[in-house]
């Protein structure tokens, strides 16, 4: 068993006021000891996840958690492999998914880590659509926006590691679903690759009022909301909502860079909810880890069986990390953004 | 029976911008045919009721209803005496409620009334704690805010017609119950009339922060919130609400006065939604007519047996109807307001 590991972690370092970048890591180079204690497993990482989530920890009040703490390693979703194993449930080369954050090895307890099959799926599938993102866009569509044939789903960030799936569970339930992304390129993607029924580029409407008569036009008005993003965009879908309208509050990246300690303004709309009787919920994938299996059961085989697109952006490079983050509030990636390492 | 009756009629016949006034209704003296066909009854109204959401009607687009018709009497739920029948259901003498509106008399067919009792509970009732009002609060708190013994239910506008009920019903639920009013003859209202927890006068703080602070030191943090009011109110509530907070939608009647229409800007609040993973969810009293029976079969008891406060504000005078409704917006009366014809 090889004794120590020449390792390399990204740790959390500053807190960012805008956007995240590099100068709130530090990258080190430490060592690892590989002197195992029973039920102990050295996993080197393959794919770092990178999640809006994160910034979100990254305020210092009034969000889902206490703050990310500086000075450690940043927490993050990772799949990689065993290298070294004193379980006796893992062994070396064994596939896991992990919570073991931006390093490129780790020591974990066996509990810790979940086996994956890289015959069942891809292994990055750990990370998306049969992990964390899945979770959250099954269970949110699902629970929250209790989707039925013929209802008219909206979903903001649709082209987005979550939005992509609620918009494909959107499909298989009946749903007329109409995504909401960024550019000509990413619509394509949601009309073209994913067969929805229609797109709206909110860049290309220049006014609140034209975004919003745009939305009316593709939709028709709004049954179920599935809103990644927030702000303006959802500013011009609420007055859109229907009777008895369900608004499934799953994120909101427009405000993640700053606009969550000191949000800007908005027009009110409460009042909306009050007319059409419709109902807010925001939902957090932690809230459905215990129904992972429910979740598993039914999407695992429509992965396998190619039925579901999970696109993927890949970065290369460990050292991409903090840009890959920052790169998720630019709005360049398609589906599940992810670093190799 | 008398063929002609000398009636008086509140025509709406303007759309208000921001306070409704006399200037949108014009008062008409007319005649009423007396002459009945099978089933119908002459109706004498005595007490009018005047509820906010009448002034929601006035808007022209964007609520739940098609616009109140201009060029009508003003529709408004009544109390009164049958005055002559034709009908086998009722007999002169008999009290009833009705949608008869600001008219002193009305020519019913007897589907469109509601026998009332006046041993088991004062008439007027039927427009307060056992009709629509009733109804508002008992189901929008038990339905949609699912109350536990424990919770901390706070109320907007508690010491008005639905709120000062809905403070009373979240007492009997085991909550401890804290209510928002303006100025400190309401604020005593709550705490010693309605036995309240605590309650917090909006109009002794200058700021949204400095309000704020007092909710959250009368409340320690909101696990249900009952809005009637909305906008800075309600501004100054959502960062408060805890884990699964119940936020229901009853009015806003802040926004009443032309701010439904081009609504003003408030402080975005959804992320807060998903921090806690609430719920915000419109109600509206027509959606529960259907379950009155279930409400009368609770509350009725409560009403006979005087466990439950009903405050009335009478004004006196068909003449003062207009004025009566728009002195809702000022916040003057205490509990249910009541105009006596």
């Amino acid at each position: 068993m090889q004794s120590t590991y020449q390792n390399q972690q990204w740790f959390y370092v500053k807190r960012p006021d805008g956007r995240v970048s590099n100068e709130h890591y530090e990258l080190r180079a430490t060592e690892l000891d590989g002197n195992l204690s029973a039920n102990e497993v050295i996993l080197r990482a393959r794919i770092v996840s990178v999640d809006p989530y994160i910034r979100i920890q990254q305020h210092e009040r009034n969000t889902y958690d206490v703050p990310h703490p500086l000075g450690i390693v940043q927490r993050a979703g990772v799949v990689g492999e065993v290298v070294a194993s004193a379980s006796p449930l893992f062994k070396a080369g064994d596939w896991v998914s992990a919570y073991s954050g931006w390093q490129l090895y780790a020591r974990c307890h066996h509990s810790e880590l979940t086996k994956l099959d890289p015959a069942a799926a891809p292994v990055s599938t750990a990370l998306g659509v049969l992990g964390m993102p899945g979770r959250t866009a099954w269970f949110g569509l699902t629970e929250a926006g209790r989707p039925r044939p013929g209802d008219t789903l909206l979903v903001s960030g649709a082209a987005g590691a979550v939005g992509s799936l609620v918009a494909q569970f959107g499909k298989r339930a009946g749903c007329r679903v109409i995504g909401i992304a960024g550019g000509p390129g990413k619509c394509r993607f949601l009309t073209e690759t994913l067969k929805l029924d229609g797109a709206v580029d909110y860049r290309a409407h220049a006014t609140p009022a034209a975004l919003s008569a745009a939305i009316q036009s593709a939709t028709g008005g709004v049954d179920i909301y599935f809103d990644n993003v927030g702000g303006t965009i959802t500013d011009a879908v609420i007055p859109l909502i229907k009777r008895r309208a369900r608004i499934i509050i799953c994120g909101a990246i427009s405000q993640y860079d700053g606009g969550l300690d000191t949000p800007d303004l908005g027009p009110r709309f409460l009042q909306h909810m009050l007319f059409q009787r419709a109902t807010i919920q925001g939902i957090l994938a932690r809230d459905f880890a215990h129904r992972m299996d429910e979740m598993l059961a039914i999407v695992a085989p429509w992965v396998k069986s190619g039925e579901i697109v999970f696109q993927e952006t890949y970065v290369d490079g460990f050292a991409q990390l903090p840009e890959a983050l920052n790169s998720l509030f630019e709005g360049k990636n398609i589906g599940k953004l992810l670093v190799r390492v």
